[in-house]
């Protein structure tokens, strides 16, 4: 394997094949190249950071998310930026095909010059997915990539995740009849910076003009994510590339109101300990539970609670009398 | 001490004395007590039960809590309910007084005969104070009250329990200007059967009832918490007693929805099932946090990654390697 200085030249020199190795040597389980993989991070934040965008786009299957993808990545290659695409996907169905996947689906990006992409590993939990995906945010922008685009599958837990590795979050939403915000998950319409009413094309304009109206009420209401940042409500098509310039805009103007006061810099550390700190709670539970059949024990419980056997409190109490945990920090050696 | 048996026959009465017992004796960490305490809940919940409504309150310091749920006791005492008020405070802060501090803030209410006032215990966690809820309120239910009003202090995750005890969860709001729901706490706002805009009185009152229109319209955009119920948004003032009968006839309504194919139970259990799991997990990570000054050296890294000494997956996996969990089952005598 090369060296680690020697990977960080061959990623400030723009090399496509080192920038791909070395995020198979991020994904890589093995310790050994988890060690490499560290050298080559801490190198690579060493250097003078560029000032780049990490972009989470996220939305229910069918919306039409590669194809709007792949038009503001092209739009946004015609603008003179370089633009990575990754994903992030930490459930295991998509395992082996997805890289394929990835750019069957984007196939016009695919052959731009100025594009990459690259999808997550699937096969870990999702703090290794997450980590992982902000150490390849970290790679791409030393190999000169200035817009991330980080694309969710919007499953489960995985908006969160991404939310934690995004300067800015962009949800994509489809026009329906009436109650628009049923189909946006718990928890989500509290962390967007922008929601896209996509497929505003043909028939559909007029849908997703009112769409846009009465999510736009709606952030109105909730606190912003960003205290920096009012979210944007506006409509889009991926395939009319309607309202794409639109959407590069409002990327910059962004990006020139995080600039001040050196904001980004300021919200992507506080992001990074809160995404330690929920990863690590995360970790904890999730270990105790996978030990001596304590997941069983649990389950077995709440048949218990379900069928009247046994109260919840009981349950609580009596779970809490039996479990004994211990736990012991064993130091690292220093390496 | 007496035995369940009678403890229950006191409570079939309607002893306020046998009530006020047993629910200290609920509220009591001695391993004793609580074996008692647990024998008289499940005599309790070997009864038919009675038709009640568990309606958790919550509001931010200065939303009028204490007049609305004391005026809307009143009200409910009047339609022949029988009343108890419980409330919710995890933090120590108010720890002592509040006995006291309740009861001399709803001065009429603490002396209709048809009301019982019991704020909870201050001294145990979080998943200690709403488990000892749900059973307080199972006891009341016994003693022949109907209506049960939690209050929660609105601090913390304490609205989150409260939901997992509560049939029905009512906000309490101000008319602020504009933007009315920068005050609601982010995921509150998704868990609400209704919000009441308080204070609607006076020169507030136009305040309140474009207060109460622009949070429809948010409410009609969000999933509803129970899929059986659209959340209710009016204006009411505990001062005036506007809105009262309104909001008693809502949880009529509510109750009579609630009957349908026993929806009340499913929810019921479907709740203290998700009460046990979440609470059983928040409680396994404070407890191995709580061990061997981990939590010190959390900070620690929290503070090495906002010094950029360390990169955040750099401490997570770390922090992980280091971590060494032993998890053990004890069973349980069997009693």
């Amino acid at each position: 394997m090369r060296p680690p200085e020697e990977i960080l030249e061959g990623l400030l020199a723009g090399d496509r094949v080192v920038l791909s190795r070395a995020i198979t040597l991020i994904e890589s389980v093995k310790e050994e190249h988890r060690e490499l993989a560290q050298k080559v991070i801490r190198l690579c934040l060493q250097r003078p950071q560029s000032k780049t965008l990490r972009i989470g786009i996220s939305g229910v299957p069918g919306v039409g998310k590669s194809t709007f993808i792949e038009a503001l990545g092209l739009k946004l290659c015609e603008e003179g930026h370089k633009v990575a695409v990754l994903s992030v996907d930490p459930s295991s169905s998509r395992t082996g095909g997805s890289i394929l996947g990835d750019k069957t689906r984007m196939t016009k990006l695919a052959t731009e010059p100025a594009a990459f992409i690259r999808p997550s590993p699937s096969r870990l939990n999702l703090g290794g997915v997450t980590g992982r995906c902000w150490e390849t945010v970290v790679l791409c922008e030393v190999a000169g990539f200035d817009r991330i685009l980080i694309e969710t599958v919007g499953v489960g837990q995985s908006e969160i995740g991404v939310r934690s590795v995004a300067d800015f979050f962009l949800l994509l939403q489809m026009a329906g009849g009436g109650d628009e915000l049923q189909g946006i998950k718990k928890g989500i319409v509290e962390m967007v910076d922008a929601i896209l009413i996509n497929k505003a094309d043909g028939n559909n304009e007029l849908a997703a003009k009112l769409a846009g109206e009465e999510i736009r009420q709606v952030l109105r209401m909730l606190q912003p994510f960003n205290p920096n940042w009012k979210p944007v409500v506006s409509e889009c098509s991926g395939l009319t590339r309607k309202g794409l310039d639109e959407a590069s805009e409002m990327l910059n103007r962004f990006s020139k109101e995080m600039v001040i006061d050196h904001r980004l810099e300021k919200f992507r550390k506080s992001q990074e300990m809160t995404w330690f700190e929920t990863t690590v709670r995360e970790e904890v539970v999730n270990r105790v539970l996978s030990e001596r059949g304590l997941s069983a024990q649990l389950a077995e419980y709440v048949t218990g609670i379900e069928g009247d056997e046994i109260t919840g409190v009981e349950a609580f109490e009596s779970l809490l009398r039996q479990l004994q945990i211990q736990v012991r920090l064993k130091p690292e050696a220093s390496s």
